[in-house]
């Protein structure tokens, strides 16, 4: 990469167009583009320059990926960042799924819009040290469907990185689209020397998610990203026994919500049910799950979070699981996998120096 | 789209590269793109005439589409090619999420590789009406990742639909990758003139999803696909008492797994719960789901599809959920959803008449 992106249609062996050799090496003879190339400025692309200034005042970036979608990432983005900030930690989160984003919502900032200063656009505040930065909050209808091509996902993308003012960072979050494409590419390349400290991946349990997750472990070895661990979500339902709804089948075959019965016969005949956690497994894990795809490509496993409808609920809400006491399932493993991220990363350590 | 996809870099007002006025309008004064408009062959992409030809043995080409990822799109679109197959239909299904490609494992194909005649390329077949093409069959190595940008990944879908020989389909179904860029504006432009019946949307319930959905439906209306309709997939859990397991929290907060315990004390103090079925929204629905979207933005609502493990389980093993008398939950939904698709869209006189 550090001579320039290859162009789709360049000769094999080709230089890279910011290379001193572009468009002159042998390799370049008959190339389309090898006139562009020997004649384009080279040197350091200028907004990658102001991207640097950006990110100078930026402790930690940390990326949230995924292989496959809908396995909780951007969910898993928002606590992150909810629990940073409730450390006091200076935390900026940022939206790259252009066509999809769901940041706002689940920060409880929908319908927010970003201003723009003379130090660049401000992102949104949750709290005074919880900023975001999304383009869910530049669209004007947000019915709209944003069809754009990779070239203009990546304009926006650098001008998140360069034109945003987040002030003074020890984290900024970068929750991705799921996949291994422009989005990924440009953030990866435009935060290129920068110092990213990694990347998190969330999957779910079974093979189908695995298999992309494999993907998405390999782009960030090929793209020099370090793996700072997978996030199993999603690995079982688990809910307090209040929480369900219970029908009992008719000779009929009919289903009879027998919900209020259930709660008197269990309070008299069987009360100690009544705090019991129950739990089933949704996505077939029996392939070892994403301990065993984390062992065999020599990934830290981060722990596993359990598919909690309040989890979902306080996503839906935009609110912190950890502030809602009916999050009983989820906050507990969300806490041990971000307390580990902190302890590993040593990131503690910038509280404890003032920062 | 008639005179050609506006270059990002255009002057305002471009008469579109493709117009016989393209690089001679006043409005393309100074346009960096200026001089290759100018001379730039004219008339119909020959690819696009080549697409033709192929679509042209294809009576029904159906899109599977979502908002978000990870709400099921791939189970669905596979469940859908198994349940037209085993109606003795000739289908297709084209993967064209590139760097995601589900569908091979969906359907027990894994490991498969596809062959070349003079023909073109010939599809991996799960039954001898029952065709499946994807970049998943192309992979050296299935946990390599396919770091593509758009214009790679839209140069593979154009040859999927240019090179693939399907030859006479009842039904062609591509499943997309989530979100409405370049794929899908690509599918959308190679296919459009051939008769694209419309597009199916899955979705699970959520408000996080239904804003992504609604995005969906406005890319269809913008690019003047019908919406066939709505699936909400994932609208409840529900399963019989004996299948769950029990925990218990202990002081600590660690969990303890109590169900060996549960059940001999249900059997004695409470054995009416034996037989009861417990049920749970996973994802909350209290904003109305997808029916209230469905009314709002004027699309048929297809049906639900509750979130059933064994149906997970179905899609993990590449099997018709169909066949599977596990499946009791699933299996029912869905069906209901894809006679209601083949008799409102009066598919089923395809087969009375002897196609």
């Amino acid at each position: 990469m550090e001579n320039g992106d290859i162009p789709e249609d360049a000769n094999e062996h080709c230089p890279g167009p910011q290379s001193e050799s572009a468009g002159k090496s042998d390799a370049c003879e008959g190339c389309p583009n090898q006139q562009i190339c020997a004649t384009a400025p080279k040197g350091p692309d200028p907004d990658l320059v102001a991207i640097a200034e950006r990110m100078a005042t930026v402790k930690h970036k940390i990326l949230v990926l995924s292989g496959k979608g809908g396995v909780g990432k951007s969910t898993f983005s928002a606590q992150l960042a909810f629990a940073l900030a409730e450390r006091d930690f200076q935390v900026g989160l940022l939206d790259v799924d252009i066509c999809g984003p769901s940041i706002p919502k689940m920060l409880g900032l929908e319908g927010q819009e970003i201003h723009q200063s003379n130090l660049g656009w401000s992102p949104v505040y949750v709290e005074s040290n919880l900023g975001v930065m999304s383009i869910g909050f530049m669209l004007p209808n947000p019915d709209e469907a944003v069809i754009w091509r990779g070239p203009r996902k990546n304009g926006l993308i650098k001008q998140f990185l360069k034109d945003v003012y987040w002030g003074e960072l020890d984290f900024l979050i970068v929750d991705a689209p799921p996949g291994t494409s422009d989005e990924h590419i440009s953030i990866v390349q435009c935060l290129d020397g920068t110092g990213v400290d990694g990347a998190i991946i969330v999957t779910t349990p079974q093979q189908v998610s695995l298999i992309d997750v494999r993907k998405e472990v390999n782009f960030c070895k090929k793209v020099g990203v370090k793996v700072l661990g997978v996030v199993e979500n999603m690995s079982s339902l688990c809910q307090p026994i209040t929480d369900f709804k219970f029908m009992k089948m008719s000779d009929e075959g009919e289903q009879k919500d027998v919900t209020q019965w259930v709660w008197e016969y269990m309070k008299e005949k069987a009360p100690e049910m009544l705090n019991l956690i129950a739990c089933t497994e949704v996505f077939d894990s029996s392939g070892g799950g994403a301990v065993k795809m984390c062992n065999e490509m020599g990934v830290p496993f981060l722990g596993k979070v359990p598919l909690d409808p309040q989890l979902c609920k306080a996503a839906e809400d935009g609110t912190s699981c950890f502030a809602n006491k009916d999050c009983v399932v989820s906050a507990p493993a969300l806490k041990k996998i971000i307390v580990q991220l902190i302890e590993t990363n040593g990131w503690s350590m910038l509280l404890s120096n003032g920062a």
